[in-house]
C-alpha cells in the first residue's frame, strides 16, 4: 500500500508523552453536539448555510454572538463591531494585511504565542519584544519602546497580546494594566490586537474585563475563537473592532468574491449557541480541564526539583515552567524525549532571542494519569540534568 | 424588533427577474446529502474532523480527490501536487501572497471574472488585458504582451485564465490554444493560474485535457472548486501545482497556526467523494442546468432583437450577451430593472475598460419559468432602447 497523507496536524508518538500539544483531548471534542446542531441547521437553515454568505459573517451567528457576549461579560457589543473570521490565524493573517505594511515593527510580549509570531513574520513585519511579570506585559515599558520606535522613524503597526491565560504563560494582564494599556493606546494612537483565545477557559474565576470593553471606540481590535471552546476544525472565531476597521476587512475582493469565510460552520455554530449547547459544553470542558490543571500543578510540586518555578495557572492550556539559569530546556528536549516525555522549549516563544531556560508544558491534550507519568519523567530528566 | 443583519450575500429584489447573480439556485444545494455525509463523517471521523488539520487538506480527501481525478480525467495527479484551499477566492489570495510582489503585473483575459480582479487589486496588481474571442485567449499577443512589458521591466507576476466555460463568457479555451499556452508558459518561464471552477459543469460534452494536464512540471497552478458542484457555504477547493509552491503554500504562519483552512468541511467532502454522491450530484446538477442553459438560449433567440448575439453556451452558468454597439448595457440597466429583469453589466469584467455593451446573464439562480420572463422583459427594453 502506499504512503497515506496524514489528516490532522497532531502527531502522538509511542512511549513518549506528549506535553508539547496545545491541542484540545481529542476525547473532548462536542461530536455528538456538533452531529445534533449540523442535523437541525441544515434542516432549518439549509439554503442559508450552503449559500455564499454576507462578508461579515451571517447575521444568525452575529446576533447570537452579541447576546451571548452581553450575557456572559456584561457588555452586549453593537453588531457592526462584530465579524467572523477563520479563526484566530485567519484573522491575524487579514489584519496584517490591513493594518501593516512589510517593515513595521510589532510589539509582543516576551514571551508570546510562537505561531502569531510566524504570521508575523509572513508579512515582512519585525516583531520587538516587550517585557512583562505575572501581572502581564509591562505598559510603561511598551510606551517607552513604542515612543523611542517612532523617534527612530519606524512605524509601529499593533501590539499584540493574549490578555487571558496567556499563550505560553498562563499570565493574564492584571485589570489596571488592562486600563493603562487602553488609556495608552488611545493616547499613542497604537492599535491593540487582543488574542482572547483562553479567557472562557477560566477555572477559578471569570478574568477581568476585556481591553476592548474598557475604552469604548479606542483602538482595540479583540479576537475570540471557537477553537478552544468547541474544536479547531472548525475554523471559525470572530472579532470585535471598530466599524470602520470592520468595514475594511469585509470590503476584501477575497470576500467579495467568496463571502463569509466559513459559513457553514458558521451556521452551525449559530445553532451551537442558540441552543444553549455551546455554554454546557464550555461549562463540562471547564470541569475537565481544572480537574487536569489540578494534577498538573500537583506533579509538578511534588516532583520537579528545587530551583524550578512556575505562575499559578487560573485559566487555559498551558503551565510556563522556569529551570535553573544552567539548565537548557532546548538541549534538555531529546534525553526528555529519549526518556518518554516532550514540551516545548522556552525559546520558540521569543521573538528575537532568550527563554532558554524556560519550557511550555500543556494540560489540554491529556488524561491525568498521563500528566502524572510525564511531569514524573520531566522530573527525572531534570534531576540528573543537575547532578 | 431591531434591524437583523443578513445571512448570505444573495439579494432577490420582488419584482426582479435577477439574473445577474452568478450562484446556485438553493433548491438545488444537496442539503440531504450534507446531512448524511456529515453524520457519517462525525460518526467515523469525528476526531479528525474537529482537529487542527494537516496543513495540506485532510490525507482522507487528498487522496479520494486524486483517486477521483484519475477516474474522470484519465490522470492520476500525485498528491504531492494538491493541496486543499478555502475556495478559489482563497486561492487567489494565498497564490497572489506567494507569487506576486505590490506593483506586479497580472495578465488576464478580457473579459474575466470580475471579482478575481477585485482579489488583484488588493494585493496592488495591476492587471493588462488580452483579447480573446471565441476560441478564448490569443495566445501570441499574450505572449508579445508579456515580452513588451518584460522588455519595459514590469515584473508580470502570473497569468491568469477560467480555462473552462469561463465567467463571463462562457468559452472554453480551445485544445490547440491549450497547448500553445501550456508550451508559451514552459518557454516564458510564465506562472499560469489555471481557474477551472466549472470544468466538470458541462452540459453537452466533457472539455478539452487541463492546461495543467497538458505540461506536467510546468509552471501552471489549477484551481478547483467545490462551490459549483456542491455548495459555496462549504469554502472548500482544492489547488494542483507544483509540490515546491505547495511546500510553500503550506508553510505559512496561518497553517502552521491554524491547520488546514477548512478541516470540517474537508472530511465531509471526502466521505461524499467515498460514497459516490459527489458524482450522483454533479449528474444531477447537471441535467437539471443543461435544462435552463437550453431555455435561456431558446428564450434568447426567439426574443433578443437583431443586432445581439452571443456564443454557444456547452457549460457553466453564463451566457455574454453582445448589444448593437450604439446601446450601453450600465446605462441601461436602471431601465432594465424598472422593467422588472437585471443583469451585470460587462464594464465588470473588463480590467481597464471597455465591454459596454456587452452584458452577462446567469442561468445558475432561477428555474426555467423565471429565465423565460426574464429574457421577454429584457427584450422589450432593449427594443424599446432602440427605437
Amino acid at each position: 500500500m502506499h504512503h497515506l497523507l496524514p489528516d490532522i496536524q497532531l502527531v502522538m508518538r509511542p512511549g513518549i508523552v506528549e506535553l508539547g500539544w496545545g491541542h484540545p483531548d481529542p476525547a473532548l471534542l462536542p461530536t455528538e453536539a456538533l452531529a445534533q446542531a449540523t442535523a437541525l441547521t441544515l434542516a432549518d437553515h439549509g439554503a442559508a448555510a450552503l449559500a455564499y454568505g454576507a462578508e461579515q459573517g451571517p447575521g444568525r451567528l452575529l446576533h447570537a454572538l452579541a447576546e451571548r457576549l452581553g450575557r456572559v461579560e456584561g457588555v452586549t457589543p453593537p453588531v457592526a463591531q462584530l465579524m467572523i473570521t477563520g479563526g484566530t490565524s485567519q484573522a491575524l493573517a487579514m489584519l496584517c494585511s490591513q493594518l501593516s505594511r512589510p517593515g513595521d515593527v510589532v510589539l509582543v510580549e516576551a514571551p508570546t504565542y510562537h505561531l502569531a509570531l510566524r504570521i508575523f513574520r509572513d508579512y515582512g513585519l519585525h516583531s520587538v519584544m516587550v517585557p512583562g511579570d505575572a501581572q502581564g506585559l509591562h505598559v510603561e515599558t511598551a510606551r517607552t519602546l513604542l515612543q523611542m520606535l517612532r523617534a527612530r522613524g519606524e512605524r509601529v503597526a499593533f501590539l499584540y497580546i493574549v490578555s487571558n491565560f496567556g499563550n505560553p504563560t498562563g499570565v493574564s494582564l492584571a485589570p489596571e494594566r488592562r486600563y493603562a494599556l487602553a488609556t495608552m493606546a488611545r493616547h499613542e494612537a497604537l492599535m491593540v490586537i487582543e488574542d482572547d483565545a483562553y479567557g472562557e477557559l477560566w477555572y477559578d474565576a471569570p478574568p477581568a474585563p476585556a481591553i476592548y470593553n474598557l475604552m469604548p471606540g479606542g483602538p482595540i481590535t479583540r479576537l475570540g475563537s471557537f477553537a478552544k471552546v468547541l474544536a479547531p476544525g472548525l475554523r471559525l472565531g470572530w472579532m470585535l473592532a471598530d466599524p470602520t476597521l470592520v468595514r475594511r476587512c469585509t470590503a476584501t475582493g477575497m470576500l467579495d468574491s467568496g463571502g463569509c469565510v466559513n459559513q457553514f460552520t458558521a451556521h452551525i455554530v449559530a445553532t451551537l449557541i442558540n441552543q444553549g449547547q455551546l455554554d454546557q459544553h464550555i461549562a463540562n470542558a471547564r470541569a475537565i480541564w481544572r480537574s487536569r490543571r489540578n494534577t498538573l500543578l500537583t506533579a509538578l510540586a511534588r516532583h520537579l526539583p528545587a530551583g524550578c518555578t512556575w505562575h499559578p495557572i487560573l485559566g487555559g492550556f498551558f503551565v510556563w515552567v522556569r529551570l535553573p539559569t544552567h539548565l537548557d530546556a532546548a538541549a534538555l528536549l531529546p534525553i526528555a524525549e529519549a526518556a518518554g516525555v516532550s514540551y516545548l522549549p522556552g525559546t520558540r516563544f521569543f521573538a528575537t532571542g532568550g527563554g532558554h531556560h524556560y519550557l511550555r508544558l500543556s494540560f489540554s491534550l491529556l488524561p491525568p494519569s498521563e500528566l502524572e507519568l510525564g511531569i514524573a519523567r520531566l522530573s527525572k530528566v531534570l534531576r540528573s540534568a543537575r547532578s
